[in-house]
């Protein structure tokens, strides 16, 4: 752990099947007002609207709506929430849904009362946090983002074409998260394992990145262990409630910041994908899977020690005999295998972009990386690997 | 995680070389009167002591102390406390050393304004927290019992040669706890050891219960291989930071609650010691070192399983062709030289119990377990083994 860090996660979780039998509990803690976010009506028609809206009317709530949230959450809709919130001098964000609708409210908390315009000042300069933040509740219906954990909130700003984020602090976390994986179970398959994905790649961001020995990267091995071990068993059983509550929680913990712990972290697959989905509107775990493996491939010589463990410790290959290349590859090929098993894309193609947009995404990705410094150049080369 | 889990944890760490120039803008979150709690004078001879009070004096601070805060904190020591927080109105306690001064901070902490008798209360019937609660922070001189980022508070009893403690709720976790590695430099090496081992066994304890397919289990196998990495180059050099860190970081996260979700646990090797520390004041990790062997020799009949997993995961063994029987064996082999290499203790004798206690120590055992429930006799059978 060479570097210094600060930890703090103020984040009450509540897990398994009766965790919604908490919300009255936290919903006391709050006062009158709560604006109830959430997306295109999946959760109405899982009936999970209906008991929730049961638990706020029991609670004495008055209750605002923000619905129709969508995958790539926009300003638009962000600043429609914030000015819900001033209108209604909102006391609660209760946000029902998967990593999107999340992000989405913590937005509207971070932008309500912000002194200037949102935007400029969080998502595009990363001002520090100067005005009221409005608490923010959760109940996930979906697991990868993360976002039911951390300070996350990933905002498309659809007239700029920009899809910026970043983790703000503490004070932005989900003051409670309501944890059943059973909500999950209504996820359509393609959402379940492109949840699944981004995990993943939340996990290597965080893990492909320094050359110090640290408790982090034991960490980080864990979990992806457990994610691998258990999205086997779902594919083949999406109801089995013990693999999907260990991708709940691997998801969770995953972008918590504790498996980033004194890591310098990479992020570029990330911000390459986020303006993939700017311009294609794709489901983000699906562009991770497409953009990962060129882009490994491209860095691992700059990272090699690093890549021959991952072989090692994560995919349990034996490398004794391989020279470290074959090694760094064996373990890249093993991920390649898993994106398949999932039956997430490989190409950029199949995912809406045309070959005219790779020079545009790659001119509006945020340059930076792990072992490697991205140019713009970098990557329309890893770009042009996948399309 | 099949289990139900709620998890809460809000101290915030600040860790690193740095760590301690975040003390006065934390001061600032509290009252003028300070109490400050440490041991027998290391933190004098380290000159730690002098830099606190330092920091103390120049944010206008009222200090008043209790001192000399012994490796098994007293209920006497912590009830002098309890009422010098009362006499002088405290508004932080600081505690300053190892996992014993910080477990003597947090009762102080849960008594002084308890209703009632508190070792009944808290530390017998462990009832529910009803009363004030005065905040903890914490400045960490030695890495083992986790008790900087947990509600531990292990208090003996003297007079009724008992023991006792628990994990109490998030109120009383430390609100901050400064964790810089160097302070750890000026441990005895035997102290060293004995911390390492300690979360070590915390990490067993959770560890080997339970049959269920938990991501826990992965994040635990994880933590226990950093640990051992990071132990086998502090013996060497004990001045390695990368290694001290690690250390030092296992101990937290192997105790603050992330480490046990979704499990059942065991605790009974801490059952045990707790006892045969009340009768001889050994070293807490030493203690656990000696019965450590002998319990898990008796128990992997029952668990079987599990401990082929510890030593395939945690020990790299091939078991392939072994049976059973043969490869859980091969794992606590393991642990035995990995007990030898730290140099501690493998008999009860050594740490000064006599024949004659190990009745009276096995019949004051809180009885229970994880894949075995461990009577009286159980336990009289272990100590044996290790006497």
């Amino acid at each position: 752990m060479k570097l210094d860090f600060y930890y703090h996660n103020p984040t009450k979780i509540y897990f398994g099947k009766t965790a919604l039998e908490h919300l009255p509990a936290e919903l006391a803690n709050y006062g009158d007002t709560v604006l109830l976010v959430y997306g295109k009506g999946s959760v109405k028609k899982s009936g999970l609207y209906d008991e929730i809206t049961a638990v706020l009317q029991k609670a004495g709530k008055t209750v605002v709506e923000l619905s129709g949230i969508k995958s790539n959450p926009t300003y638009t809709q962000m600043l429609e929430g914030a000015r819900l919130v001033r209108e209604h001098q909102v006391h609660l964000i209760l946000a029902v849904g998967g990593g999107s609708v999340i992000d989405c409210a913590k937005g509207i908390s971070l932008s309500a009362y912000c002194k200037g315009d949102p935007w400029e000042r969080y998502w595009v300069n990363f001002e520090d946090v100067d005005n009221e933040i409005v608490p923010v509740g959760a109940v996930l219906t979906m697991a990868g983002t993360g976002s039911e954990m951390n300070g996350g909130s990933v905002i498309t700003n659809e007239e700029k074409m920009l899809k910026n984020g970043r983790v703000y602090p503490p004070e932005v976390y989900p003051k409670f998260s309501i944890l059943n994986p059973e909500y999950t179970y209504t996820v359509p398959k393609y959402q379940m394992v492109s949840g699944i994905f981004d995990t993943m790649s939340h996990l290597m961001e965080q893990y492909f990145s320094g050359t110090d020995d640290n408790t982090t990267d034991y960490l980080i091995e864990g979990v992806m262990r457990s994610l691998i071990h258990s999205a086997r068993i779902a594919l083949k059983n999406p109801e089995d409630y013990e693999a999907r509550s260990n991708i709940m929680w691997c998801a969770a913990i995953g972008l918590n910041t504790v498996t980033g712990l004194a890591k310098e972290q990479d992020w570029e697959v990330h911000m390459i994908e986020h303006q993939l989905g700017a311009y294609t509107d794709c489901a983000h775990g699906a562009g991770l899977a497409a953009i990962s493996i060129p882009y490994y491939k491209y860095i691992s010589p700059y990272g090699l020690d690093k890549f021959v463990r991952f072989a090692n410790n994560v995919w349990e290959i034996p490398t004794d005999t391989m020279t470290k290349e074959d090694a760094a590859n064996a373990g890249i090929e093993k991920l390649t295998a898993f994106i398949e098993e999932l039956g997430l894309p490989q190409t950029l193609r199949e995912l809406g972009a045309t070959e005219a947009m790779l020079p545009l995404i790659a001119n509006s990705t945020v340059q930076g990386g792990g072992y490697k410094h991205m140019t713009a150049d970098d990557i329309l080369n890893v770009l042009k690997a996948c399309y």
